[in-house]
Formats: C-alpha cells, structure tokens, sequence
C-alpha cells in the first residue's frame, strides 16, 4: 500500500516534531475532480461526518410528515454535539414527541464535550444520560424513523434492524456504492459504520449540495437538512467548536463536519461541490488542519472566513504554562 | 523523505480504520544494531523519554553528595509521574530539604494524570500546584543542580541557564552526538529539549545499561538511576500506567520510559541492549502498541511479562456503551 502524502505536522521550536498523512478530494456531483491528494478509493470508516446522509431516513420513510421535525430538530439530526443545555432540550423536546424518552436511546451515556456543559453537570453533582451523548439528536431522529416504519424500537441501533437497513439504504443511494458487510464496524454509538471510499463521500455530499443525481424526494430532503445545519450550526456542535465557527463564517455556502478519527466531510453548496478527508492515523486535530488548508484551497474564502480558517491550518502548541512552544500546521502540497 | 513502515494499527470490526508509522532501534553500547525499523537517522525530539539521562546532571555535579538524594528521590527524577500522593510527597521532600518549595519550580501547574488523583483533589476542592505537574521530579533533582553549582535557582529551566547546560552536556556525552540549537524546541515543562537520531538514544540507553563507553563516575550514576527506576517503578510513571506495569513485571531486567508525543525509549538491562522508537503520528497509544511488540521479540518474556506485553500490544477499543468494537495493535514486522 503506497503512503498517503504528509498533509499536516507538528512543529516545536525549530523542528518538525509528528507528521500527519492522509487523503482528501472535493468533486462535482458528475465525478470531476477539482482537487485530490493521496488514495481517494481505499475505503474509510466515515464515521459522523455523515450524519446529514444518515438523516435521510427520516424522510425516505416520511416520519417528517408524522412528527414534523423542526429545523432545530433536523440540525441536531446531523450533529455531534457538544451536550450543552441547547442541545439536550432540542433532543429530548423530539423524544417527548414521539412518545419516547432517554431511555429509550441506544447510544450510551458520555460526559459532555464543552468543557463547561461537563463542569455545570459536575456542580450539579448530575451524572451525564444519553441525551448528552454527542449522537442524541441523530438516535432520535432514528427513533422517529422506527415508529414512522411502525417496527419495534428497541435494538434500532444494530445492524440487522431495519432502521439501519433504511439508513445504509440512503447512504448507497447518495454515495452511489453498495456498501458491504466485509467493510463494517460498529460506530462509538452503536450503530453500524461501513467504509467506503473518500471518492463515493464526496460525491455524495456534492449530489446533497445539489439534488444532481438524487430521486426529487431526497434531493429536497438534502436542501432541508442543508438548510437545517447550516442554519443551526451551533446545534451541529456547538460553543466554541470548528464546525460551528466555519459554517457559521460562511453563512450557508459551506456545510461542514467532522467524525472520528480524522475524517472531514461537507460541501461548497454555490459551487455544488462536495469534499471528503481522511487523515491516516485519525488525528482530529490534524484532519482540521488539513480541512482548513482545502477550504482555504477552493472555497473562495473572504477575509473573515480566511481568517478563521488560517488560524485552523496553523493551531498553536503550548506548554503548560502557555507559552507557544510549536504549531500543528497544514503543509502545502 | 521516505515513509516509514506501518507499525501500528486499529480496526474497527472487519477492517483497518487508522494507521500509525514509526521507527525503532534496539542496539548495543558497540552500536551493534540487535532489531530496527524505519529512519533511525532522522532526529527525533526525545521529550520526557530521556529524563534518566538528564538526571545525570545531579551526579555530575556532585548534587547528591551535598544532598544525598533518596532513591526515591531519583525514581522521581526520571519520573513522568501521575501527580498521585506519593509523587507529591517525594517531590515536596526534596524541595524542603534544599529549603525551596513548590514556588521555585517552573513546570507550571496542571491536573493530575492519574483521574482517582484529579478526583480526589476535586473532591477537597483543591486546585492542582507545580507538585502535580508529572515532572516535578525531574525539576525539583534541576533545582538540586543549580544549588550544588552554587547558580541562581530563577531560570533555571531556560535553554541559556547553567543547571540545562549542564543537561545538555550529559546528556550528548551519553548519547554521542552533539545537540545542536538548530533542532531544539522547549518541552510542555519550559525545559529545552534537543532532536538527535533514534539510534543514539538507543545507544545512549545501551551505554547506561552497561557503562560501557562512560566515565566511571556516570557509569556508577546510571546504574544508580536504572536500579532506583525499576526498583520504584510505581514513582516514574504511577497507579496502572504502563511504563510501572512493565518494569514492575521485568523485575530489574528492563527500564522503559515513554515521552510526550508518541517516544518510547529504554533498556533491556542484562542483555546490554537500549532502545528508541517515535510514533511518526504522536500518539501515545499507538507507540505503547509498538514498544509492546519490540519487547516482546527481543526482550525474551516468560508467561507473565508476556501476558502483559500482550495487553498492550492489542488494546481494546470500545463503544460509549464498553462494547469492544476494534482494537489497537501492532503490526508484524
């Protein structure tokens, strides 16, 4: 397997201390490259970053037209959210909805992200429940997709319920690839994750950007869930996190996410583009160096939005008593 | 610059989700090569890999002779503690016998690594002092330095002062090679640490391991400090870290330290070996997967070290629900 080029490194001093490998391509919804580096058909686990594709269950089984998910709702569908206060009403005011509450979520219980959501919980001397998981707005979703389908709820999170069926359907619609039980993993939340290539992201998120290639249906289910993160993109994640503070810089031109371990996925809507990353050794903050350069490479940043995205491709490394003692940076290819 | 092999990987149920290259080097103190992988020639910042070689600064310069440093004392010095009691105190010992304090120490504060540490002194509401700091050890045996040469304490950790001169010079008559300004960067403790190949650590470590190739007085101040780290290995590292478990199972046979940012370096004492490995990457995870895997082909384990070893060199992943869904581990040379 030949190597993926060194898309980022870290710096300390004078001297380059890690280096970062990995791969990215940002397509048009017909196929046409316009930017590559690295292995764009080896395939990877997308994990979060495709979220907005996994919500598209909710509207190819209609549970839209049976709940009416608010836009808040179907932001926080594509999120990995920072479990603060906002987050967790938008997910359980879906669940109470739908006759559901927390416990009916199948994605675990974690402390929140936002350091100050976890602080607040600890004063409180609470304990974090599923609703502050990252994945509580995408498993709601999926239990909304469970009652429209009228099947049990309970085991909605494995492989073999047709919830999962449903949304590895949508997924091979939009991406244009069977995906395949001998490339399948199990994500931090329990669903199932399946790898494919770089390539078959990206093209999918360029036919959400622009229903190219997309039955009527979905591609106006991809404009409102579009529509949805990037009208919401505090509910996408959250205080303070990159993928909040670029989609909200771009004002609805860009819908960005992460997943983890290293993958950047999202879409340049006015260009109809999408865009898939892996860094190799599934560094997060590595992949949003590397996220950043692309963005910088082909979004067609103004000065803000430069600005913002500069400061993603060279993050300062400090030592414990604040100094700079180094950089991870974007390296140009 | 050519990639270095593959060295580590983690799968997600039926496939390979990240990659870590790397190198390693297991040598003797001839520099007779016993196992290598990669670029060993490419200089590697060692970070707190290498704090039994700077401890000898406290020999060369007579500190423990002024001072009388416990072995406890020196365990600490090569030390990247979890800031558990017992760090502490050792560390606060030696401050009040040299008549400073937490005060003189200029590694900067943070919370303890070790998390029933952190939550204990969350419990009394404590913020965490310089003494938590996982290098408070290896700065308060500095401190010891700088009174023993009758230098100013203040500064003590900057690149220009006497006590990290002194380093410095111990630390390139072990190693073989002169450390130069033009790869050097500062630690997360604010002390300076200089980029030189994998292969001169190892050897370094090998020299220690055996004297061979060091004036008597450092060979006899490396054989202090090995028998201190391995006989105490519960204060170089703490409470079910990897480095205590892997020199508390090798009895005296193997000294292993791991540094910042993916460095694994050591010695296997009675074969005369040293060795050094960096994770291209940084991560720490991945390089004790690597150094698991070289000790178990050169090191000759019995049942139980090999248990151990094995631990670490297939490290589970899991679900926020503790599912196992991959794991960590090496990759066969």
């Amino acid at each position: 397997m030949d190597a993926n080029p060194i898309l980022a490194e870290t710096t300390r001093g004078n001297w380059v201390e890690n280096r970062h490998r990995g791969a990215y391509v940002v397509i048009d919804s017909d196929g046409r490259i316009i930017a590559a580096a690295g292995d764009i058909e080896r395939p990877v686990f997308p994990r979060s970053s495709i979220k907005s594709m996994q919500a598209l269950a909710i509207f190819a089984r209609h549970a839209h037209e049976q709940f009416h998910h608010s836009q808040q709702e179907l932001a926080l569908a594509c999120a990995s959210h920072n479990g603060e206060d906002m987050h967790v009403e938008v997910a359980s005011g879906l669940l109470s909805r739908l006759g559901l509450s927390e416990a009916d979520l199948e994605c675990g219980a974690h402390q929140p992200i936002n350091a100050a959501a976890r602080a607040a919980l600890r004063a409180e001397g609470a304990k974090p429940s599923s609703l502050h998981n990252a994945c509580s707005g995408k498993h709601s979703g999926m239990l909304s997709v469970a009652l429209a389908m009228g099947v049990p709820t309970a085991g909605y999170a494995s492989r073999e319920h047709a919830v999962q069926q449903q949304v590895r359907a949508v997924i091979e619609a939009v991406v244009g690839e069977p995906l395949s039980e001998a490339k399948c993993g199990t994500d931090g939340c329990s669903i199932p994750t399946y790898a494919a290539p770089l390539r078959a992201f990206a093209r999918g998120f360029a036919r959400m950007a622009t229903g190219n290639g997309l039955l009527p249906e979905m591609a106006s289910a991809a404009e409102r869930l579009f529509d949805a993160a990037t009208t919401h993109p505090h509910l996408v994640a959250g205080t303070g996190h990159p993928d909040t503070q670029i989609m909200t810089a771009f004002k609805g031109r860009v819908m960005q996410k992460y997943g983890a371990d290293g993958v950047q996925c999202g879409a340049i809507r006015d260009k109809g583009w999408g865009y898939a990353l892996k860094c190799d050794d599934g560094s997060l903050p590595a992949s949003l160096a590397m996220v950043a350069a692309l963005l910088l490479d082909v979004a067609e940043p103004d000065a803000d939005q430069r600005a913002l995205l500069e400061g993603f491709a060279h993050q300062p490394i400090k030592s414990v008593r604040g100094a700079q003692v180094g950089e991870m940076r974007a390296v140009a290819r």
